[in-house]
């Protein structure tokens, strides 16, 4: 375990092309919806590195798969790291994969050093953390931690009305393996940081101390049916209109605790009957507001009920919050965050401390065991976008950092 | 002829309320979109009527039905009433069908009576009037008067990309006959009036004079897609957002011109990709404005190029108008106005002048020969809407205006 033991950056980068060419889209991107036919390719594809590998793969009943090298004692807990091969339905190369395929890279790493570990180690591709077609997001990490039950996740279904479950038996990825209830050593996710911080900072290395502190609403907006022609203004309820004004105002919520990095997010709107010659009576707007600071995220919550209140009032229609979520506000394992932050500098990695601002599997993985999340830079902050693009030599440090910090919990 | 001819109001509302069956809603409203089963169900309902009634019937190409009750001389150009059957996808239960069956109202009471016209009468079902389902309106009346070929209106598509030719055909409900092209004596169409005014007023009938002119535009809105957590406000170009700015824009345009019986609407929302966890890169947004004097309507359209700027600027995306359309701004006939002044006058039956803010079929009959549109009362003004009803008594008069008006022009 010398620090010159490092990843082959070429094998990682034509490992990450070669999963980029599944559902490869025509901006460069990738359209890998959960559960669909690409979804299903690219598992094949992962499946098929594994077996070349040599490694066992188990996949568990929501379609969470685990390659694993055996470790010198098999009876230990593994180490266990990895992310998702799902993406965003114009998502970019990286998001997840990088997390996976670095994951891969160490065992072929360890396989072409003949290292062995004590600990075995896992590499997973959990299911589902986009939640673009099926909500919520980090879906199967969040059953495998034992917060929802598999049935729960079963039955998410999409905008069509196509259940999760249907469509897992159906691409043929409902294992046998129960889902979480076993004892994990830790979790490590690499991920890129989807955002500027990095880039901007010229630093290949964000050590992850906490995430954000995130709050998503549905908001409902009920008005009438009408004339688009001759229903004069007065008794005109349009749904459209009384959503246009939330999300105006949620827009405005967020340039107002900009500055202290504060942020909202108008994400959808369905509208019914959403058709010419008529008025909507009908819309659901997802938003959602994020602030670093946890205590000023009540704040952020009241000006919206407020902006509610008075778009209700100006379009003449009915609004109410109909569903509220969140997550974050959470604090990694000190223990693993030190040990990233000496394995940083040990290598000579400069790093930086950063806070996550989007979801991910490892904060439902906190629940389970020690968990590490290390961010790696992408260009321009530009994620969930085809044009979402990474510096291979900006990315290396932080894997190798990755690779080090895996053998060290792996060999204790 | 004589002032005591007069239609049989049971037959007439059982009539509607057997019409009303074909497509039923929960709500108590109607859904028949064009070419869809029940748009056949309820074309094979009328085609029993006309059956029943011993009448001829014609259809054409676009699926457009004609019955005929034979005039004394064949020879002569037919008078013409008629509506539409088809609805919006939550319409009421009056809005066309009433047009229709008051006109087949009129040929069972002539039957009734044993009175024969000189000229033919022929009541009509337009296809496609509401345009709900295959954009634009009024179609089929649309190449009836020669402004649009067979082929524009077969190629049009519905969301889900299905032609309209096809459904015509699908249903079986493409003719052998020539779209137009034929000589046509006059058309009347009876309608509600879809705005509150007659009912405000407590009258019975209104005699449209011209048309609001209308202006529509589809507003083109291009951001960026990118992850709705970490992206700093400043690097947001955000879809929705974009068009809510227009869309509120859009609504207060339509406050400043309500004094003058201005308005304006914000019809529709096509959002890509319309997920959580990424903002939108693409939105359409249809909208559209009216105004009773035509030379308003520049005014308001700068108001909405003014938006538009000031929304791209203040959302941070590209914004512009890629399609406008109009209609309206016309007048109709002034022999027709006046015979069906002199008509009610003659029955004693109160009215009032009035500009249609609708599109009509009748609009592009005016373009084929003298074309006359009267309203009769709609509860509340509400119209496009489950809720859409009328009362029978108030009703009545204007049907037998109608009647009165389309034997004046039948025995000429």
């Amino acid at each position: 375990m010398s620090a010159n033991l490092t990843i082959n950056p070429e094998r990682l980068w034509q490992t990450l092309m070669e999963s980029a060419e599944v559902g490869r889209t025509s901006g460069g991107g990738v359209r890998r919806l959960t559960l669909t036919d690409e979804d299903k390719a690219v598992r094949d594809l992962f499946a098929r590195w594994v077996r070349e590998g040599g490694y066992g793969l188990s996949i568990d009943r929501l379609g969470n798969m685990f390659a694993r090298r055996e470790g010198t004692d098999p009876s230990l807990a593994p180490v266990l790291v990895g992310s998702h091969l799902d993406s965003q339905a114009k998502g970019g190369r990286f998001d997840g994969p990088l997390g996976v395929i670095a994951g891969l890279e160490i065992l072929r790493t360890l396989d072409e050093r003949g290292i062995s570990t004590k600990r075995p180690i896992e590499v997973v591709n959990w299911t589902n953390e986009e939640g673009a077609r099926f909500p919520p997001p980090m879906l199967a990490s969040l059953v495998f931690s034992g917060a929802e039950s598999v049935a729960f996740a079963e039955d998410r279904r999409d905008k069509a009305g196509i259940r999760f479950g249907d469509e897992l038996e159906r691409i043929g990825y409902r294992g046998d393996a129960p889902v979480g209830g076993r004892k994990i050593d830790c979790y490590f996710e690499l991920h890129i940081e989807q955002g500027p911080k990095l880039d901007a900072a010229g630093l290949p290395l964000g050590i992850v101390t906490g995430g954000f502190a995130m709050q998503g609403m549905r908001i409902s907006v009920r008005g009438e049916t009408a004339h688009s022609g001759p229903t004069p203004m007065m008794l005109r309820r349009n749904a459209l209109v009384g959503a246009s004004y939330v999300a105006v105002a949620v827009d405005d919520i967020g340039w107002r605790y900009a500055p202290e990095d504060g942020k909202t997010t108008v994400a959808r709107l369905d509208l019914r009957p959403n058709l010419p010659g008529i008025l909507s009576d009908e819309a659901d707007l997802w938003i959602d507001f994020r602030h670093p600071n946890k205590a000023r995220l009540p704040d952020m919550v009241a000006e919206v009920e407020a902006a509610v209140v008075e778009s209700a009032r100006r379009s003449r229609t009915k609004i109410e919050i109909a569903e509220r979520w969140g997550f974050g506000g959470l604090t990694f394992d000190p223990g693993m965050i030190a040990l990233i932050r000496e394995t940083a500098a040990r290598l000579g990695v400069p790093s930086m401390d950063i806070e996550t601002q989007a979801g991910h599997d490892a904060y439902h993985l906190t629940k389970v065991c020690p968990t590490a999340l290390i961010f790696t830079p992408c260009k321009g902050g530009i994620s969930h976008n085809e044009a979402e693009d990474i510096d291979l030599t900006a990315t290396v440090p932080g894997v190798n950092v990755l690779l080090q910090a895996v053998l060290t919990r792996a060999m204790a």
